[in-house]
């Protein structure tokens, strides 16, 4: 992997990642490919909408189908035929999240799959190994991600732990690998600094801030955001881990974060709930039965160049499986145009202009919600 | 609509049905597309995988988004976005298969939405006059699909009640839309060939077989396909509807078909059953878990070429949307690729040994079912 920094307009920075599956223009926006497909999409789709990277979450991966068969089938790329970079998590959040009877040891986590109620052990070594196996291009360490609200001790036990199992492992040999550590310390400023010090001084490829956007107020996650980035190297690719609000995302640039993903795009358009230049919209509101304009008529995806907001709205409720496809395309483009339009704003030093006028649609009402 | 027939073997028979929007090749597979959409697919995937024609349920878009809405899109054309020509089915077989509370009178039938309950009235000028706002290039006379069984007085009643409502379609002016007449007669050889003549000496521009494949005996089908087709004219399309078995196919075109629709490649596709040149297989099978070769290493199709059974039955457990789609388009390419041979097979004078040889592998035991 490597890190260019291309220009800085404030701590805003526009950079690109280089691997030899393909390079990323950051600051990027990662689609959450859970079992390594985004929902609905193709391969090819998910490319031509903009994507240069994808993420995919070990412990879903890891249960089904396993990574002995991913790692037959070439690694992740080749399972599911997407032949540009993947980042993988390390499995760590989905354990303290969607796995059921948890028993935390020092050397990892018990758990029972959410899927068939069968016992599984992971800790560092395992959670990187599943990761060599499934052969993302950037793997994650494995951490505990804080719960909100947490006291100042557990957070700092917390914090220990995953500092002692960031060290377990760095110590893993890789091959083609980047590796990621993971800044935890939750709400707490020093132990934000504690976790970046301790962090940093183990010398990974990049740096994830985690821990945030698990339910505090808005105002906190910012702050946190503002506090914590630019104690971060400025020569590593920084991520901001499952933050994928638009506000969010142009606060967190401000500070010099590179890498974002969030199920935010493509779970919305599941749900009918449409991004547009005008703010959002859902398409399950009745106005739009009989309304032959696209989405977005400033929109140039395949989505607003084919179909109506009527027929979108027909396929919404008859329960067509399109429906998911075609808003999915939708929300997509509309994130990663954000995106370019966001790295031309930096490398024109008009960042500041740029987030203004965005903050100000994106807060705007949702349409029909 | 012009009708040119290339060749015939015995009564089988290749032709060109030619509409301003493009030409059909039959014997000719017509994909459902119930509510405007072959499900999970967009318009560019359907034509890829060999679709010439889609049929439409007028019954479903009548109901919903309605023929008003359709209509101000510029007919189902424009809003689907499917550029190629459309057959719509007369709304008659769903308004006695799906809706509620049926009430049968001379000028059509009372029934209930199984949608909201609502209540709605369609006979012969309802259903023409609902087509020509939905604009297909091919419609259908509105009749009665008989049930089976039926006695032989409820099966003349209702062909008596088809033969009428077809004279009051074929009254209706029509510009730029084909009209074909519809066939009952229930499983009675005599009312059959009294419908093929009260059907035909009004003149239509095709013909349709309706009232088979719906719970008789295979050998009753086959018998009355092979009685009632040889009936029709020669010189007009002959559609069998409803019917997509293989070895109903077979038999049909044998004995004259040209036109075929039926959920059954969509359908399986969906619920995991797969066609393949050696029988069917269902990906649900545990023995494909791991199994990295494509479905039908003899196929061509996106999904052969780009997936593994391994990702496919992944896809299938995780119950992933993506998993519909590429199976549907599996499943289409077999049925579209059966019907190129099947065409050369009878331009060249060997459809007997093709239907011979395809018998026997159609009638294979699906594997893992």
């Amino acid at each position: 992997m490597n890190f260019k920094i291309l220009h800085n307009d404030n701590l805003a920075r526009t950079a690109i990642l280089e691997f030899p599956r393909g390079s990323i223009q950051t600051p990027a926006f990662m689609p959450v490919g859970t079992h390594g497909t985004v929902k609905s999409l193709s391969p090819d789709e998910l490319h031509q909408s903009g994507a240069e990277i994808m993420l995919s979450n070990t412990y879903h991966l890891y249960l089904r189908p396993g990574s002995e068969v991913i790692k037959n089938a070439g690694g992740l790329h080749g399972f599911v035929n997407w032949q540009h970079p993947i980042l993988t998590d390390s499995g760590g959040f989905q354990v303290f999240s969607l796995a059921k009877l948890r028993k935390i040891e020092e050397h990892g986590v018990w758990f029972q799959s959410h899927i068939d109620g069968s016992s599984h052990f992971i800790g560092p070594e395992e959670s990187i190994n599943i990761q060599k196996a499934l052969g993302a291009d950037i793997i994650m360490a494995f951490d505990e991600c804080t719960p909100y609200p947490s006291t100042y001790e557990y957070t700092e036990k917390s914090l220990e732990l995953t500092t002692s199992w960031a060290a377990k492992c760095r110590e893993i040999e890789l091959s083609n690998q980047s590796l990621f550590g993971i800044i935890q310390g939750g709400m707490y400023k020093d132990l934000r600094e504690r976790s970046v010090s301790e962090i940093t001084s183990m010398g990974f490829d990049g740096y994830a801030v985690g821990g945030l956007s698990v339910g505090e107020p808005k105002e906190m996650m910012h702050d946190l955001i503002r506090h914590t980035v630019p104690l971060l190297h400025v020569d590593k690719p920084r991520y901001l881990m499952g933050v994928g609000d638009i506000v969010d995302i142009l606060t967190a640039v401000e500070a010099g974060v590179d890498m974002f993903d969030c199920v935010m795009p493509t779970r919305n358009a599941r749900n009918g709930t449409l991004f547009t230049s005008q703010g959002r919209m859902n398409i399950k509101q009745s106005s739009y039965r009989s309304d032959l304009s696209p989405i977005d008529s400033s929109c140039s995806c395949y989505t607003c160049r084919n179909f109506s907001r009527a027929y979108l709205s027909h396929l919404y409720h008859s329960k067509e499986i399109l429906s998911m496809r075609l808003n999915t395309i939708h929300n997509l483009h509309f994130y990663f145009d954000f995106f370019v339009k966001m790295r031309q704003a930096i490398n024109e030093n008009t960042f500041k202009e740029f987030k203004s006028y965005h903050e100000g649609s994106a807060l705007k009402l949702p349409q029909g919600v």
